[in-house]
């Protein structure tokens, strides 16, 4: 069985893109709610918080793991040390790898204050590399996206101020190293050089998925089970989750 | 000993007008930044993490607690029941206190999604009187002021933007029911008429412990003992605490 998890509704970014790829593909989902946002927490916190959700998807016998979430996937490593009997795919090598195949040569990364300051998308594209890389954080994305504003006059404003030093430098290529930012892309999309290459993680993961893992996709002993829960379900985050999913959903509450 | 506790830093404004009127005042303040925020969490998660700050301030020796979170204080109820050998303080009934005292026939109340959801503030209002209230929920003002962007022109398009059905309904009074929001209290007086009367909840608290509860401060048995714990201590958090309360302060980090 297949599990997903992120620290909130972001990383069903990702799951959006798998249905749009395998609409009968089988999954669970774990969303920790309660305490989202992870974007600012320290390290420490991070780690803690998701050994306790892997530990909850391994009850539920899963063996393979999506890490949904660019903050958490910055401490892979230690989760891949700590739970040696299943397999993690993270949202930070597929992109990595997606801008070096690109050839760029001045490439920006955007994110939570956390994944910024990680590091992590540096060194994964440095262990391919040698591009200029400008990596920016922007906190105010999350927040925005959670209330629905995608296309609000301000939105664009707060973007294109985070953005500046991105036009400015000129870069080749984008990667929106958060799982929330796909639902922004327009607007960053208006905000840069028209011949910017922008990489989403949801669909880099999902082209590595397919290349290096297939067999996922066919996990048919369990037809179209796919189950969501959340550390907290309040109304409007299902409501929200709904509305990005395209779909009405099911949300089981959950404690770790 | 007084304790103070809070989803994160915003109740640091508490401490700050605390600290401006008695500075040598002793107290312990607690705020649970790795899962901050709670405006958007609902009643019984915001429930069990006051629980789980109240034992750990009781665990401290503190007699007298003031939930310096308008999330939390709408549980107040359900807190004291589960505590009564401790006096507690909510910066939700002050603030209704003295808008009644200020004859208003129209207010406004600003806060997160889970404290205007919640309906306190018109409930503590209604007991006194009838007035019309008009409540907006704010969610982008906390990421905004936690980013610091206390005087960007987006900020201020933003709080134009939710507070323009207050601007058109001509309120009188307007209660600032987020601990974080005073700190964008310049904004938020020039998007209303200029007549509009604002009340902050730290302001209204203390005039109220200060009136009702004088004897907290004579505590003069331990001079001057000011402890901050956080549940995060991120550089980041950190530094904007400092900045908040205009020095440099010492934080620990504590698990709940």
């Amino acid at each position: 069985m297949l599990g997903i998890f992120d620290s909130g509704i972001g990383g069903l970014t990702v799951v959006r893109e798998l249905l749009k790829r395998h609409p009968e593909q089988s999954f669970i989902y774990l969303g920790d709610t309660a305490r989202v946002p992870y974007g600012n927490k320290s390290r420490e916190v991070v780690k803690q918080y998701a050994f306790e959700e892997v530990t909850f998807l391994r009850s539920k016998s899963v063996t393979d793991i999506i890490i949904a979430c660019n903050t958490t996937s910055s401490v892979v490593e230690e989760i891949r040390g700590a739970f040696p009997d299943i397999r993690f795919f993270d949202v930070i090598t597929p992109a990595a790898e997606a801008v070096i195949e690109l050839n760029s040569k001045k490439i920006g990364v955007i994110g939570t204050r956390a994944t910024i300051a990680s590091g992590v998308y540096n060194k994964a594209i440095r262990a391919h590399g040698d591009p200029e890389i400008i990596s920016i954080a922007c906190p105010l994305f999350v927040p925005l996206v959670e209330e629905g504003w995608i296309n609000k006059p301000e939105t664009k404003k707060i973007v294109r101020r985070y953005l500046a030093p991105l036009k400015q430098k000129q870069i080749d290529a984008l990667i929106l190293g958060c799982t929330h930012y796909p639902l922004l892309q327009k607007v960053i999309r208006d905000s840069l050089q028209r011949r910017v290459k922008i990489i989403d993680s949801p669909s880099a993961l999902l082209d590595q998925l397919e290349k290096t893992a297939p067999k996922i996709f066919r996990d048919d002993q369990q037809i179209n089970h796919q189950q969501y829960f959340l550390t907290d379900t309040s109304p409007h985050t299902v409501s929200i989750a709904s509305r990005w999913l395209g779909k009405s959903i099911s949300v089981e509450k959950v404690d770790l």
